[in-house]
């Protein structure tokens, strides 16, 4: 931990430099927004770490040549947001707790494990039949007039929104599921453990996206239109059955860690 | 492909109606824009692929209760980028090209093996010493003094921007790195052939974050504040030597696939 404010500030102003930030004062987006952001981004990267004294406002005025009060809303913004918190007569420290790395593996005893002293829970938000859409069944190897079982879950780590995971799964492969609660909580342990079917293999892909259903801002309690890491997939039981599409929204914050070995040449 | 406007008429309006999208009238972001957003999650999503034909004005409009001027604005700025392409007298229709998905393995092979038919290559942007930061010095293992190597590429497909990509390895380590072009384009090759030190391990994580920096703007083509993919990690060599530390940002439409095999119980 580095509690000198004046590291900090030379990290800032570096940061500055060496990323050639700029606001954009006839932007549609409130300075004082755009600020918040920038901040935010110098709070993520690997330069800082949690309990590391925040810059002054007058330093952080200086380096972005704002006004105080634009840059005050700004820290309102990152106090607000969990990224920054204030001690009363100390001053102004970085607040990494909000930043979870969640394994690609997304299996719960990982993360449980990884995060012994949190407590997760899914909770259901919607489970219910669906008429057959042609692309979804084609993916999960079904007939056209297939019916579907689409279940959204919100998961939460100490109360608090990771991420959105919609599945869809064939209706008529898992009667009954979603009625009662899953087993330790899982899908998967649910689907093995009720339905002999357990989940071997799962293709996902990641990629940049926003916010656009009024539903996902409202359950991961950001605006509309902010940046989420978007997931999709799908899982496979045994003999390749494709048996879940899977559609998981996480909002800025949440990280998906991934090892990679190279194979020997 | 499905060449019937009236299946994407109903895909869209089940697709609103699923998502309860809604356009926000007082927004500061501008209502076309908040469409184009909205259409081009309707494009991404699952349910449609690329040729078939994207519902007419009209429909998009009678479904988003919006106008018709501001529904060809946020059609105009789909096809600026690519996501719908307009074949004179036969129609709109969509373009799912711009959506290219890379490995998380990042070998260069693997990509080209997965788009035999494109031209991959990277541009050096830029290529520094820089002095120490205590943070990256400390998670490469460097003496607090030792200096750093800073590499920006830019990773083209076609000539279209993909990602750009922040290295930062030990400048002693590597003397006279980057003052030659890459062994076949690739800075793992060079590592390997020309320093002896091919890299076996990488640890990687992804998250959502937005552009803040002018030059990572300019370099994908994005506005400021553009949604991307922000992928981290370190690379390491034998012994565990870790040789390089990353920091990579993916455009939009970009998107990472892996594979995840569950061990047997």
């Amino acid at each position: 931990m580095n509690m000198d404010g004046d590291y900090a500030e030379q990290l800032l102003v570096d940061f500055a430099e060496r990323t050639k930030v700029q606001l954009v004062g006839d932007s549609q987006i409130p300075l004082y927004h755009q600020l918040a952001r920038v901040l935010q981004k110098f709070i993520q990267n690997d330069f800082l770490q949690a309990g590391d004294r925040f810059p002054s406002e007058e330093a952080v005025g200086a380096c972005f040549n704002v006004s105080r009060p634009t840059v005050n809303k700004a820290i309102q913004e990152l106090l607000a947001d969990g990224w920054l918190n204030r001690v009363r007569g100390r001053g102004t420290f970085i607040n990494k707790d909000p930043h979870v790395q969640l394994s690609l593996l997304n299996d719960k005893l990982s993360l449980v494990e990884q995060f012994p002293r949190h407590k997760f829970k899914y909770r259901l938000i919607h489970k219910r039949i669906e008429a057959p859409i042609p692309r979804i069944n084609q993916i999960l190897g079904l007939e056209p007039d297939e019916p579907l079982l689409y279940l959204r879950r919100l998961r939460l780590m100490d109360e608090q929104p990771l991420l959105v995971c919609d599945s869809i799964l064939p209706a008529e492969r898992f009667p009954g599921l979603g009625e009662h609660p899953f087993v330790n909580g899982s899908l998967y342990a649910t689907l093995d453990q009720e339905y002999g079917c357990p989940v071997l293999r799962s293709e996902r892909s990641v990629e940049a996206s926003e916010v656009v259903e009024c539903e996902v801002a409202t359950l991961l309690n950001v605006p509309l239109l902010s940046p989420i890491l978007l997931l999709t997939g799908i899982a496979f039981a045994e003999g390749d059955e494709p048996v879940e599409y899977i559609k998981s929204y996480l909002r800025e914050g949440v990280s998906l860690k991934s090892t990679v070995q190279r194979k020997p040449t």
